[in-house]
């Protein structure tokens, strides 16, 4: 009886499948880039209509920031949450793209565009996972709860705040959170938590304006000096991050989850192929060694570098002011917050009071339970739909606003999705796979019905 | 009688010099950016039929890279020789210009325009200089050489090659270089030699594509970490250049340098206010010691530093490639060559031979002996026109391609100039003031004037 039912929702979805690709491809089309506030609100708007038209009571809510896009619907007494984000990342350099972009292309079984893999093509799994549910039942089996940011590229400003003041009214049972897929090889991920993160930029100013380098060179302080300088102490060519304190509050991995770490498959191969890489850092080979170090080690890593010229050929300038995007990637217990003032005094100690450090966001780091009843259900799901176990892990080493869902709400988070380690999130030629598509639609749709019968 | 020319020569120069100005405004409106390859054919063109215009045989002389404007004109046994470029630097920044930079604009005594004073406005110095001699004299009282290059600011390339080429054909028995100036009181300066350059791109590649930086920042390589760790081998922080054996070849200044040294003024305040500078390196306020390091100290520096995301906002990308601008100024006997070398070896000693070096030109450092006749007639020349004596450096921190001109052609070489230290050349706002323009072209003209009484 179960398996006929999920066989319907499952035959409902292949039925359905080009109406639910159109969706993508009006969400790819609006750019909704958050770091360059470009598109963000007619793309809340969009998606806030894609409710509405789909039956949810869908509200724009504005924020200091980009709105939240929140909805409700279906009936019951237990409650299931969806967490996405309809901004995405800058496209930039655009001239590596082999296609637009914010034009949705299908090439082969790949979908090419910005969002496909993050986060657009999860809005969409949800959606039309849910339609389909609708479409054999006939209505929804619980209530659902949509918050669907603008911000998370940018590190979810003002999401904690909008669940602080939300909270009542953010009751739920349990979340899906936007993102998750398959490994390489087809096999379903799950993944029980998220590292933090501090992203700062730092920049330094040193003169009014950029000198000619052969009157200044031997005399005048040079900022694109000053940033090096001040960066080289930050870490060291062992990766050893040299902020003092910078590690004191960590907790390190638990028995259990070095029995989940493991379990897990090595991947380092394909990891090596698909970014063209000669080898890890550290001479890291694979194995637990590599997926410990992947996750639950903490990062600093240059985001980005910016001084003088930077055109073709020669300009004979010393700058005046240069300037650095640096990522700090959290694991358990550290916070946001202690990272900024043991790097503002570590700058200081270090004779770099001239480093202005700007605070661009941040998210905790947190965890789901891997032995939580509705970590069980996901994953049983995950088993129907893929013909096999989930991968579990741990700890992932990509960060989001999974804090306040779970220390504020109070709900267990797990994950369900389209994308795969080759999807190229955050770089040129982003996509998904239309087969990653079908089954994270019916995973996320599996989940539903499930959970509606397990109240 | 003497006198008496001279001062004609001065007034047809001030009756001329709207005509004078319009032919700088012409100059201004052809970009010519070398580094970008931006209206080079048009202003080598341009320049040519301005000579021909006045009455010089003029030829566009192909080179591999941009042209050389070659002319000549005159009679008679002695020969002088104007050397020019009339390539410009990138005028980026952009949106700090408060007129646009390739449009001619005058706002009160001063005349703004990129090339203005770098080095159009040297161009149309000599070109109305000698207008105005022909005019009083009837005819010139010398034989003149134009060698107007197109590449002095990307390196002059292909100039000492076009020098070797034609050796015979460009003989002469003293050159007037391309720049100089009064200093912020209203003194001429006499610059008696040029520090070199080698002007390298140091570039890395770590990985085929950019990586999020929460999947790969513990284990990825990262080519900006790699760029800074590397950039930081090159110089510690109290300005010493850490490459084994650069300082090995180092001419120190001789006594009769430091006598003129110790003879220039100290300008230190006017340069700490102009560039709004709180100090000078290493704790230097002045004197003799700020002279000294300012020239005959070789350099590195960071011109420009680029990589990953340099927008606004967050994007959390390891970036698979960086690079840095390195500019090193020379001092005698350095050589751009030995430089290249040493640092490749440097950084292969240093583990870094994933850094390539992209050597994008140089000059060798040269000067011409403080007491030749020509140095003194331009000396002469510059205490009638200005009412004062020059003020004489030994050697200036800026480079040129001096060398060729010193040691393959055999000439003495000096300055006369429409510039000054406020000038901001290479930077936004580039201008010349119309009284030092005025003066220039006087300079010049009484030294051409005095060259052929001379003969």
């Amino acid at each position: 009886m179960v398996d006929d039912l999920m066989t319907r929702i499952d035959q409902t979805i292949e039925r359905n499948i080009e109406t639910y690709l159109s969706w993508l491809a009006k969400l790819v089309a609006v750019p909704s880039v958050a770091a360059q506030d470009f598109g963000i609100k007619p793309c809340a708007s969009l998606v806030a209509s894609m409710l509405n038209e789909q039956g949810y009571q869908a509200e724009v809510v504005p924020t200091e920031g980009s709105p939240v896009v929140y909805g409700e619907g279906g009936t019951g007494d237990r409650t299931l949450m969806f967490y996405n984000h309809y901004d995405v990342q800058p496209a930039e350099p655009m001239e590596l793209w082999v296609t637009p972009p914010f034009e949705m292309t299908q090439r082969g079984d790949k979908i090419y565009g910005r969002g496909t893999a993050d986060d657009k093509g999860h809005i969409v799994a949800r959606l039309a996972a849910l339609h389909a549910v609708r479409q054999v039942l006939g209505e929804l089996p619980c209530r659902v709860r949509f918050v669907i940011e603008g911000e998370e590229e940018i590190g979810s400003v003002h999401l904690s705040a909008f669940i602080e003041k939300n909270k009542e009214k953010l009751a739920a049972d349990a979340c899906v959170w936007e993102s998750g897929g398959v490994d390489y090889d087809g096999t379903p991920l799950q993944y029980l938590g998220l590292r933090g993160i501090c992203y700062v930029e730092l920049s330094v100013q040193t003169a009014a304006l950029d000198a000619h380098s052969g009157l200044g060179g031997s005399i005048f302080p040079n900022a694109a000096w000053r940033l090096v300088w001040a960066l080289h102490t930050l870490k060291d060519q062992n990766e050893k991050i040299l902020i003092p304190g910078f590690y004191d509050t960590i907790q390190p991995p638990s028995a259990r989850d070095r029995e989940l770490l493991a379990a897990l498959p090595d991947n380092a191969d394909n990891v090596l192929k698909t970014y063209g890489l000669k080898s890890f850092l550290k001479g890291m080979t694979g194995g637990v060694e590599l997926r410990r170090a992947e996750v639950f080690e903490p990062t600093c890593t240059i985001c980005g570098l910016t001084a003088g010229y930077q055109g073709d050929g020669i300009k004979t300038v010393l700058p005046a002011e240069a300037s650095a995007k640096v990522d700090f990637r959290l694991v358990p217990n550290q916070t946001p917050q202690e990272v900024v003032e043991k790097l503002r005094k570590h700058l200081d100690a270090q004779g770099f009071q001239d480093v202005v450090i700007n605070d661009l966001g941040g998210d905790h780091p947190a965890r789901t339970d891997p032995d939580h009843p509705f970590v069980r259900l996901s994953n049983e799901a995950a088993r129907q739909v893929y013909g096999k176990a989930p991968i579990i892990h741990p700890l992932i080493g990509v960060s989001g606003p999974i804090h306040p869902f779970i220390h504020v709400l109070g709900m267990p988070v797990t994950m369900c999705g389209v994308s795969y380690p080759g999807a190229q999130v955050h770089a040129p030629n982003e996509h998904i796979v239309l087969e990653h598509l079908i089954k994270g639609i019916k995973h996320t749709a599996h989940i539903i019905a499930e959970f509606g019968e397990s109240g």
